[in-house]
């Protein structure tokens, strides 16, 4: 049985700007590929309405599960989840839950919840909260798409709750080999192991060090033995 | 008038399987930024080819300019160029100019130009060659979509070899500012600012450091006295 699939939409004109670099793809990349989960596609789009609504609803149809990042905070260029809502064709507005969470810790610190803070409480109708460990404003999942913050260690605090509750396929295992010789010497005998090992998938990913063309070669699937048999055969076409 | 608009279509299975970390987009969108062009989207799709076709039909459709990074070498995963032809709905084959460039690259090395390497002169018919002063292997620019190889430093010269063929709108300037204190209490002084000055960006973008919040403000335009104005107005509402 295939794994199921996931897709990621990344909210945020900072990064579409060059002005900060994105660690959640690779991160949620990693930890989908440990879970079984197989991350097919991810779409980077600026702080606008239109665009996060067709985004999100052609990627939830395509895909089992949905992960967004930023956009959720309590700022005007925060649209996520009122963009969500209008995804989803449902009402939006602070919702009791997660303005009990917001109250709790503004008394705690002594802060006043003002306005602005109140925005974090707004949850689409139908929503269940993800758990911020970090700084409480909650995510949220509705459907398939579970809705995150943007910064890094928020986002992996929130992907650490949703992940045990989504069900994983087999793990994806791979095992790789550098081959000192250019692309070009390696290409024939490696489109021939491929179409020995259907199941498996082999990828070749070129680099150049001081002047001299090499490649990594990666053999990914869910069964051990196979993997085994293909990178020993492959070791032996391309001796050291 | 608004500047152009851009896309990328990021193609490659290593960067989905979290195996390794992109490094084009974040290069791509500064370069764009500086030349006036606004990075739109960009997507991220596995070496499937139903997957670049479709993102790439959209994507050409939606922007003024795509940029693809990944998929031109000579292994059996390389399969941007066919879909580039199918997506176009052209022919595609090796074709002279191409070939000659490698040939002629291969005769220098003392290389047997083979058919993997051939792959690489593989060009969709219409379109014009991208120069490749470091491994010579050609990108294609076909339509408003150009297609570049994935290896950083390739990727990068071909950057540079197409964009002074573009033309750009206003650079976008930016100015940010630190202010360290938690969003909720920025938030709505900085609605109101960016009410008062429309044509002006204006991103928060979070962060949390030893346990203290705070937030970088950025106010990005054309218009510098603008950016000057408001940031000043900022300034004063956040004395340090």
């Amino acid at each position: 049985m295939p794994n199921p699939t996931a897709a990621m939409l990344v909210i945020g004109d900072e990064i579409l700007s060059g002005r900060t670099r994105d660690s959640n793809m690779h991160h949620l990349a990693r930890e989908l590929t440990k879970h079984g989960i197989d991350l097919r596609e991810v779409r980077f789009v600026a702080d606008d309405r239109a665009s996060i609504v067709g985004s999100l609803n052609a990627l939830r149809a395509a895909h089992d599960t949905v992960f967004t990042s930023g956009g959720i905070g309590p700022t005007h260029d925060d649209i996520t989840a009122d963009s969500v809502a209008a995804a989803f064709g449902v009402g939006i507005d602070v919702r009791d839950d997660a303005r009990a969470l917001l109250q709790a810790h503004y008394d705690r610190q002594g802060t006043e919840f003002n306005e602005a803070r109140k925005r974090m409480a707004r949850i689409p109708d139908t929503a269940t909260l993800i758990e911020n460990p970090v700084s409480i404003a909650p995510g949220f999942t509705i459907g398939n798409v579970h809705v995150m913050a943007g910064v890094p260690n928020v986002f992996e605090a929130m992907v650490a709750s949703v992940l045990p509750t989504l069900t994983g396929g087999a793990p994806l295992l791979s095992q790789s080999l550098r081959i000192e010789r250019g692309e070009g010497e390696i290409a024939g005998p490696l489109a021939e192991l491929a179409g020995d090992f259907p199941e498996l998938s082999i990828g070749s990913y070129p680099y150049q060090r001081n002047g001299a063309f090499g490649a990594n070669i990666v053999i990914r699937g869910t069964d051990g033995a196979q993997i085994d048999a293909a990178m020993t055969r492959l070791a032996g076409l391309f001796p050291a």
